[in-house]
């Protein structure tokens, strides 16, 4: 397959599953937003599972190299980017991908292949939320008692709660960044560092 | 309909959840794990939707009264409790009910009805954990500077993310108590208090 393909098959790919949701997607409805036939695609995958398997690893992929280098100078500015990145607003419930993706999630303990790029998904955001943690103590911005692999851990964790409670009971993504802004100014970042939620 | 017959439905929905999960599910599956025929429960709801929605209901009402009066003699001890209800061990993964639980909430943003109840769920935790904080800090057993919206925003959304993580990407529960527990301990619980970590 050619990446130019590749690349129309998973911009069709994520329009589908935004308009569709997972657990009604269809070849048909992935071949109807790109210029591909559904037997082109049936060509190159053998079926949903295993396009959609391709799609999580070209999502990851992605994800790896957006979050590889967090923009910031310090510390303090790498951690809030990540936050931000995470929590992008473009990224809403109403756009419907959000909740394909929390479909997906739930097939997880079912589904060997999806678990899998699911937990690299898990383990590339928290290694490198560590990182930035680990950095910050080392040069003085967060507090010296802060230990990397609890603050990486609760981030984390906390983000994925952020999705959940935004898709299931429509909790607003501002207020809940707004929470954990204020816990890494009030308990991360050193006394006399600049302050996560300035602006 | 008599107590016995909706108790034993409600029962039946639980155990069909667990073994089908939430996209297969079929009025058949639930009568399969009842004494009651498939037209019996048509008789008593309009469909697979309404039958969930009701089962939604039940779960909340038993949600509730299990939370409304947390044990515990202390804030500490009532907020610990809390958390561990809602981590109970005996709501696992593999159960295959907690998965069932994500797939419904990731259809919320597309159905009312669920996402009306679903909010419902989080208000009521979210309500007992802030009157739990505010307590603590009325009493002296929190810290004095501990904002109670704040903290019971962050304990609740940490708790979703807590599930859809180990759904998603199979991390430990026990891993990720450990991580709520020591927050809690670090920078809610006042220093003169017992820690929420003692055993």
């Amino acid at each position: 397959m050619t990446t130019d393909a590749a690349d129309e098959i998973m911009t069709a790919t994520h329009s589908a599953l935004r308009t569709c949701g997972y657990a009604e997607l269809t070849m048909q409805d992935i071949a109807d937003e790109s210029d591909l036939s559904k037997s082109a695609l049936h060509y190159h995958f053998d079926g949903k599972h295993d396009l959609l398997v391709s799609f999580l690893e070209h999502l990851l992929d992605r994800f790896e190299a957006r979050i590889t280098d967090p923009e910031g100078e310090t510390p303090v500015e790498r951690l809030r980017w990540l936050v931000e990145t995470i929590l992008a607003p473009g990224e809403r419930r109403s756009d419907g991908f959000q909740t394909a993706l929390l479909e997906i999630q739930a097939q997880a303990p079912h589904d060997e292949a999806y678990r899998e790029r699911l937990e690299q998904f898990d383990e590339a955001f928290v290694s490198q939320v560590r990182s930035i943690v680990a950095a910050g103590v080392e040069d003085g911005t967060f507090r010296a008692d802060v230990d990397p692999d609890q603050t990486a851990s609760l981030v984390a964790t906390y983000l994925k709660g952020v999705r959940t409670r935004h898709v299931a009971a429509g909790h607003s993504l501002e207020r809940s960044a707004a929470v954990i802004y204020r816990h890494i100014d009030d308990h991360v970042v050193a006394e006399d560092s600049t302050v996560v939620t300035a602006e």
